[in-house]
């Protein structure tokens, strides 16, 4: 598979698209130390979406890789990762946003930000923005020693990539993370790619 | 004042009800080792509730104490704790749940759990069930090293008390704990009082 064949996020934007159970999404990084926000939600009732929180609890584990499952609010299966190249990603921390740029970075204009761009990607589908509680961070470099949260550059290489198995159908939100200092200083694109 | 004048909740059950901007909220451990989950959502807007995603993330840390700020979805400050003689909380396991209780312990009958007593507390209200997404779990001793979750027995002694200032008017839900292995094997009661 060539990577001519996958799609591009245009970097600090967004996508919404429609994945069946069973389907394979591949998300790629081109350029080494990007991150991917992913959120998802069922497709028949959205209601359901995904929860960092229940997925972590049932991993028993911050850190999920192969084999690990992304489960919704109501303790259900919705995804699989069934390959990782790299190894590191986040669950702690949830889209960047505005206030977030306001609050701690001190910005007075608007900044593009994940939070919106999973909206945005979503709205075609009729999802609140509110439903996006937290989000699966694909390449986030996040430690938590003794508690404190640090972010660092993303340990993705080009051409690094994770591929989520649909156990559901599935409405997702992919972005190419909109925060300089969570890409190692510049914001890239990202690439992806349905499998069936 | 005397703790006669703090309600009860029972174990393993939960209570709803409303706490004004300004208004202070005790939650106390009566007898020791026994974790309160709280959830709470805005008055006037029941779709801003209590992220603990953005509140680590605001906090730069897992761990919360005195001068700590509760955050909404809407990244708008909730409650803050103005007093903790315990110090040691939990903000990344969610309220336990029926399908927990089915798929990690096995049960095949109904148990108590925080996401119901959390529910069930909040319908009086018009609060969705799929709404509690996280939860501050008052006493709760999770430790996360090198990203393996493990719960312990909660570090609080009898008369532990934490002290919540709401920075909004709140529709809050509070439980004692459901969980046997979260609470040092035996579920026990929880105190509370509103505070002008």
């Amino acid at each position: 598979m060539s990577l001519s064949t996958m799609k591009e996020i245009l970097p600090q934007s967004g996508v919404g698209f429609l994945l069946r159970a069973g389907q394979k999404l591949k998300v790629l990084d081109p350029m080494g130390s990007q991150v991917a926000d992913l959120f998802c939600l069922s497709r028949i009732y959205t209601g359901e979406w995904f929860s960092a929180a229940r997925t972590i609890d049932y991993a028993g584990s911050l850190l999920l890789t192969t084999g690990n499952i992304l489960y919704s609010n109501m303790s259900n299966p919705m995804a699989k990762i069934i390959e990782d190249t790299c190894g590191r990603h986040d669950l702690l921390i949830p889209p960047c946003c505005l206030k977030e740029f306001q609050t701690l970075a001190g910005n007075t204009q608007h900044h593009p930000n994940c939070d919106e761009n999973l909206a945005s990607s979503l709205k075609k589908y009729g999802v609140p923005a509110n439903r996006i509680a937290t989000s699966f961070n694909i390449f986030m470099n996040v430690s938590f020693e003794k508690g404190d949260l640090r972010i660092h550059p993303p340990a993705s290489r080009p051409g690094d990539h994770i591929v989520l198995e649909a156990l559901m159908d599935l409405v997702v939100a992919l972005t190419a993370c909109a925060h300089e200092e969570t890409n190692g200083g510049e914001c890239k694109p990202i690439r992806y790619e349905i499998l069936e």
